[in-house]
């Protein structure tokens, strides 16, 4: 097929990220697409209308092929406004029938925590790939609950880890990797924003699985593990809670640390009362790095403590994760951030909750 | 008396960071010492000899008036060097001979850990107020054995805590007083460096006390405390060790975590194994400050997230603290950094010890 003008407008200034080394593009310089994979997006919040929706306009291998809701209303919009035919749009209750329609080959589940492993299964039942959300799951049981359906229907499962394809990101892992800054010895990181609206979902435990810790502490836990690439041994944790009212069902802050085989010894933060909390740091035997603001969706950036600036050019995640995850689907491979890469994240979270429960250090086997 | 020139535009020089505000040096400027107060120096390693001994020089109110040391070579070098009179000269043993010498006020202790106690009991018998470095001891015990000894004598007992004079660090205690970034609700520091001499009594834990944690991670507890003006409730912390050969005695690097009363959650990292960490940061409602560079003897700095960089001029902090504690001496008003100070520290680390040791959290009385 041929690319739009817009497109190929877009593919040409991704080349710049390839040629800084990046195997997604480089792939994509060499092997045009021959169908765009349809994307059945499930959930229609405001991560997929302001993010997800619109980055799949910016991808060279998806397209937005349907839509999975429980709100007629926003069905209603989402049609008008994406085109999409009438046999493309779904309830929750009618996901069985994505068996029927070959348009769609994802589906994207973009529902509050608790409800990706009963979309994911329906989805995977339906023989559909499927990318979730971050995190993955509530329970460590309902993650392997989703690698078994979607291992059963023989279909790709990821993981929404945007920053696994963020090019600064990338550029921290090689640092650790290659040792550029010595051996890494420490790592600090912390996540935060202001929570708004008290009535949402991600207060409620029940749909949320926990607090700021589920919703952006899980950045910090993969910074750690992505980039030191190593697993934690143990973890150690403390929680508080000044807004009892706000806050009467998940934690408002916490900090917890994790030891690594390495020795390496890490520190992280995560709250929903302040924002500018952003950042990860890793102390190696021959200087730091690290990314200041670490974690949004642009101004991604790093000052190490010398050699140049961290500051590759900013992409669509979103886009790059979804092309990455349709290349995958084309050529048969499997992809960088498979339902395993969830399940061991809400492992090292539950047990970060259950030392701030209990007061007790907790190992991870 | 008058001043030399030299000492006239230090003076004048100070006379800035009056204008900034700070108490200490407009004292300064409306009373000139009628006499200055004798420090006789015990235990001359490398931070009597590079930093304490140079910055006696510098101060208004204080002047090297003895020594105590158990190296004769070094007695007489720095008999030498600084034209001190036999009479003012003693060995560890000879420290009760100090009661009959009217030109010390006071002895400056800077031997190991481990020995605070024996020579400050030693000095104040002989009549002697004391300023003892930080740690202040080994153990809660000990600094109670300090505060009693001093009480008893009647004389003051201050712990060498230079950063309550840094202007720098008064300023982030005035942020966080005034609120002027909200709030304060998390906090971050770690101080660490490359440990040289495998054989220095820093590695040897019973002079030392402890490790990393004792020596410098001091800092970052003490920033806490003195910037966010609370006590902790509670401590959590978990150490690691790469190289049992060379810390067989000490813990090589430590994190820890403190919750305070108002519900800040600290986060703690101190290490021997590497350079380069040396920061704090306070995450408030409406912003962040701290400083990075923050424990040094210089380059001490901070970049909040909006509003002025904060750069007070540089001072010798080792002479402020010394000509502060003269002046409280001079003018019979007790020290800003009393033994009850160092008592705090000390008990708070001896609560992290037990955390790392038991895998628990430790609450504090």
């Amino acid at each position: 097929m041929n690319f739009p003008a817009i497109s190929r407008r877009q593919f040409l200034k991704t080349t710049t990220v390839a040629a800084a080394g990046l195997p997604l593009f480089a792939a994509a310089l060499a092997d045009p697409p021959r169908r765009k994979i349809g994307f059945a997006l499930c959930g229609l919040g405001s991560l997929s209308t302001q993010q997800i929706a619109p980055a799949l306009q910016q991808t060279q291998y998806c397209r937005l092929a349907g839509i999975i809701t429980g709100t007629p209303a926003k069905a209603a919009r989402w049609k008008a406004q994406y085109d999409l035919p009438d046999h493309c749009i779904y309830s929750y209750e009618t996901m069985d029938r994505l068996a029927d329609n070959p348009d769609i080959d994802v589906v994207y589940v973009v529902t509050p925590n608790a409800l990706h492993a009963e979309h994911t299964v329906k989805a995977a039942k339906a023989g559909k790939h499927v990318l979730t959300e971050k995190p993955m799951e509530v329970s460590v049981a309902k993650c392997q609950q989703m690698i078994e359906a979607c291992q059963t229907a023989n279909r790709q499962l990821a993981v929404g880890y945007r920053l696994h394809f963020e090019p600064n990101t990338l550029e921290c892992a090689r640092l650790a990797r290659e040792k550029v800054f010595g051996e890494s010895k420490m790592f600090e990181g912390g996540f935060g924003f202001v929570i708004g609206d008290p009535t949402q979902w991600r207060l409620n435990r029940a749909l949320a699985g926990g607090g700021p810790l589920m919703d952006v502490g899980i950045y910090v836990v993969q910074a750690a593990r992505f980039v030191l690439g190593e697993e934690p041994l143990l973890v150690s944790a403390v929680a508080t809670n000044t807004d009892p009212e706000k806050f009467r069902d998940v934690e408002e802050s916490l900090v917890w640390q994790m030891k690594f085989p390495s020795g390496v010894l890490a520190s992280g933060s995560t709250t929903y009362r302040i924002g500018g909390m952003n950042h990860f740091k890793i102390f190696g035997t021959r200087g730091s790095f690290g990314l200041d603001s670490a974690f949004g969706y642009n101004g991604i950036h790093g000052s190490p403590s010398d050699g140049p600036e961290i500051q590759f050019p900013q992409l669509n995640q979103f886009a790059a994760e979804m092309d990455d995850f349709a290349q995958g689907i084309l050529a048969n491979r499997p992809t960088k951030v498979p339902g395993e890469e969830g399940l061991r994240d809400v492992k090292i979270m539950m047990a970060i909750y259950e030392s701030a429960r209990s007061g007790k250090v907790v190992g991870l086997s």
